[in-house]
């Protein structure tokens, strides 16, 4: 049976803003205590050996708290770290592909950023990372901007559970969850704040409110 | 039984130089044609869907030659490619947990570039390739070049196969093999030339005399 997921508050940790392996786990223990249901390693910047060792010591701290742990595009790093799923954009390995290594329990992710992409989606993925919602400093490959009317839009399209990305904190979160989306990920609003905890619980608080509305 | 290879003359294509995955294809079978004895995919600039696309295309041509396909760092890409094995650096995936992947039958490389790294090799690795013997453009993370002294003590202090890799080309090759190597990797000196299969032969005559005297 797939992994049962929660995409309410997704944390994205960000290889440049957590700068190691054991930064990232200390942010996302921080991002746990604040009420993270979710975790996703992208470091395209790290050698292997190092996103490696980051996942390993990521799946130490969330298995016991039953998080699933997402990776980011290394379908190896994911098999190699027991990984709970993988996170693939459209110029990434495709959702049928990854699936044939990494077999029916995996959650599998896909980035959407058009009508085009949703309309084309590979079958195989199991929710849709939808964005960027707004402009983002942190990831430069990013596409244009969708803005909240875009995010509505596709997340109408489809039936699967949606998680919305790209400039998203506190002030924001509520709106896409009010345009649709099952949950919100975070990148800077988390890695990159004084008290990744306190950020986490607020921008859960936000997302939860808008489910409740 | 692991897959046999002649490491005489070591094709690395480079994603630059050849430019997009039918560009691969293309020098790939010039070097054919030329001699070269097995193929190694290289292409850290690219996204995975189009490394992947290159893998295939690059084992449909190789699989008919016998010719053996390695792909470098990325063990996803190996696996869905049905690639012969895979070439790992220092900060890649270790050779024993690639093995834990890729299994017995696949040919595993490692990259050394002193006598330290030498002494503690991941003994899952199959054949270690030497250098840079001399400096190079074409890998800017390469370490200081060792030189033929160096590549001479390198391959002395191994029963393992080695291959000589770094700024190859027909002015030197015979001499890397003269001093123990038991072939050349050749970049930029193939992939860059106007006539590919002219230069793989010259390079490969250069290897098969310094064997034979």
């Amino acid at each position: 049976m797939k992994k049962k997921f929660d995409l309410s508050l997704y944390l994205v940790l960000d290889a440049n803003l957590c700068m190691t392996p054991d930064g990232m786990v200390e942010t996302t223990r921080k991002a746990i205590d604040g009420g993270c249901t979710i975790v996703q390693l992208r470091a395209p910047e790290w050698k292997k050996k190092k996103v490696l060792e980051a996942a390993r010591k990521l799946k130490a701290l969330l298995e016991p708290e039953g998080i699933p742990l997402i990776i980011n595009d290394h379908i190896d790093v994911a098999l190699l770290s027991k990984a709970d799923g993988l996170h693939v954009g459209q110029d990434d390995i495709s959702p049928t592909d990854a699936r044939a290594l990494l077999g029916n329990k995996a959650v599998i992710g896909l980035s959407i950023g058009s009508g085009e992409e949703m309309r084309e989606a590979d079958p195989e993925a199991d929710y849709f990372g939808i964005g960027p919602v707004y402009a983002t400093q942190t990831k430069k490959d990013a596409g244009a901007a969708v803005g909240i009317e875009g995010l509505k839009e596709l997340c109408a399209m489809t039936e699967k559970p949606c998680v919305a990305i790209g400039g998203i904190n506190r002030s924001n979160a509520f709106k896409c969850v009010e345009a649709g989306a099952d949950g919100v990920a975070v990148v800077s609003a988390i890695c990159g704040a004084d008290d990744p905890e306190a950020a986490a619980a607020a921008i859960l608080q936000e997302a939860d409110l808008a489910k409740r509305s």
